[in-house]
């Protein structure tokens, strides 16, 4: 077996995570006997914008497309450049234009995090969101009348089509058919915003005829958050529009004690592109260049791409020697109450799995 | 002081929690010496909808216009009427057609009120959301192409005017003015969605600038969600949209451990048109009629009202009375692992409030 990544670490703490995730990467390909092939790219960065005006080359495309899969660090340095400008022109980008339609993100307390929640424990707490990755809230369409001006109106569009609807909610139904608890959770806001989530209803109803054996119920967004705070053991696989997925990807893993070890997978189920495995932190220039950011974010998003690769193995292998690292303080990066840097909480990690 | 109130208990358990919420507003009456003129309306119901077709009477603005606040309970019975036709028939047309542009929630940790966070005591959390109220993702603005088939693609638009934002940043800023943490937070996503949400930042900026004493910062809503279980303490003012605010002020209540309780204002703040305040709780179908429901919320957005109409001495004694009865399980109903009843709970307020 071999695969060909791109690694792409963009800014912030993504330079600093990305080369702990690629150890990790490797020892696994030793061990399990793959081999990968490293694709290293400077672009997807504000720092590459300072130098070329882009966040990415010409050829982009040509370079990716035939890679297995793409190892993302984190994107944005809002003090040089609006975030708006470079996610759009780089993560946003890649998600359209290689149909990464499903962005998967498991909320899972995991043992050794000090968890925010009274009285939960590790087990208690282990779902997947699902949420939508291409169209919805998350439109470039729209403008301004009179700007500048006190009659000034600015609108956005929600663009939500059966097509990107229905195959959302089918890998959302299947994933939920696949788990023991087959129970889904769709994340509306139809008494509201009431055109497009009304329309997200009536087709969460079309596709769960399809799917007999999986419970469905639906939460308006504003409750739902509430229900992730007070019964997070109620949720098995909770399906969401981009703007509302995006929420609850970063309120679930809050939940479980930090956004700092969460992964993500932004997929392309049909295989027809690259899919994106990159982790639910962003670039956090408010530690950047301390080393002392939370490295298991992407180590746990390495677990996830391996995963999707068909190494099914290796992945559950590092998700376990995360859990073993974890337990101990001297392993956990601060944010976790613990005292070790990237660079040591990378090296626990590769030692538990060295272990295991 | 004599005061003109509609009251519409509307559906599900404000029909049960609204008769509570006169008690203490006749008790403050008597105690604090000012007069009110009760109008009760069964319309603004789901039951006036299975009897009239409509929500409201059609002269509902004549009804409504003159008084000074309205005494609002919860509104929608899905079972019956879908929740976007009975609320966009009552609720969310009276703050349009009576321009009530605020939504003011408070947040704040009570005694006795079982709090979902771990290690948090009351005084921990103690802050207010200011949504946006009559415009934003909440647009009647869009429709449908291809309905019923393959092709089918609906668009919904998020409106936001430069009246109606800054407007509500004013507002915001002025209460935070006024507190002594002077400290606003703005709920944004401008790295996802935009064109409106870039729109929302510069206005807050400029608005800003004309408070240099206001502290102020912004998060996007997603890590804004994670930040409110993490970290509530951060947080005095915090000012959002339309839908952000809705979320907002749904996940404030629920790290404060119930939204049971947390009462809200639908503000005109010239006092061109009458204000409405309800719990932020809805009807409850689950629960309705069996006489359980928590009547606080209901309680406290009497205390919300009065304070508006300029009676602060009887709000500060409901709310101190609502504190004392909080303390005892006995006067707590069950969503707080208490044993009262929904009459029971409200007696005990009662009572505190007379021994006051
Ligand atoms: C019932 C619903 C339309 C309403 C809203 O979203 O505004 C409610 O959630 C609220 O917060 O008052
Ligand atoms: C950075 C931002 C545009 C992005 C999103 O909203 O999709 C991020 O929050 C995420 O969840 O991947």
């Amino acid at each position: 077996r071999h695969y060909r990544i791109a690694v792409i670490p963009g800014d912030g703490i993504g330079k600093e995570v990305v080369p702990e995730g690629v150890r990790i990467l490797e020892a696994a390909a030793e061990t399990f006997g793959f081999r990968l092939d490293l694709q290293h790219h400077a672009f997807g960065s504000c720092d590459y914008y300072a130098e070329h005006g882009t966040m990415l080359p010409a050829n982009w495309k040509e370079l990716l497309t035939p890679t297995d899969a793409i190892f993302f660090g984190a994107v944005g340095w809002p003090a040089t450049v609006p975030d708006h400008v470079s996610l759009w022109g780089s993560l946003l980008q890649f998600r359209r234009e290689f149909d990464q339609y499903v962005n998967l993100r498991p909320v899972r307390l995991m043992p050794g995090v000090p968890c925010p929640l009274a009285g939960r424990e590790p087990g208690d707490i282990d779902f997947y969101v699902v949420r939508e990755n291409t169209e919805g809230e998350y439109s470039s369409v729209g403008g301004t009348m009179y700007p500048g001006t006190e009659r000034e109106i600015v609108i956005q569009e929600t663009v939500m089509s059966r097509h990107g609807v229905d195959r959302i909610l089918k890998f959302a139904f299947d994933l939920a058919q696949s788990r023991p608890k087959k129970h889904l959770t769709s994340a509306t806001k139809s008494n509201g915003i009431a055109i497009t989530m009304p329309y997200w209803d009536q087709r969460v109803e079309a596709m769960g005829e399809r799917y007999p054996e999986v419970r469905r119920d639906k939460y308006h967004i504003d409750i739902l958050t509430a229900h992730f705070v007070l019964n997070p053991d109620r949720f098995d696989v909770v399906v969401g529009s981009n703007l509302f997925g995006d929420i609850l990807s970063d309120l679930g893993p809050a939940c479980t004690g930090t956004i700092g070890i969460a992964p993500s997978a932004n997929i392309n189920p049909e295989g027809r592109f690259p899919s994106l495995f990159e982790p639910v932190h962003g670039s956090a220039p408010d530690i950047a260049g301390q080393g002392i950011a939370n490295p298991v974010g992407q180590i746990w998003t390495a677990a996830m791409m391996l995963e999707h690769l068909g190494e099914v193995e290796a992945a559950h292998a590092i998700v376990a020697a995360i859990e073993t690292a974890l337990r101990d303080p001297a392993s956990r990066t601060r944010d976790l109450k613990g005292t070790a840097t990237t660079r040591e909480a990378a090296e626990a990690v590769l030692r538990a799995f060295a272990a295991g």
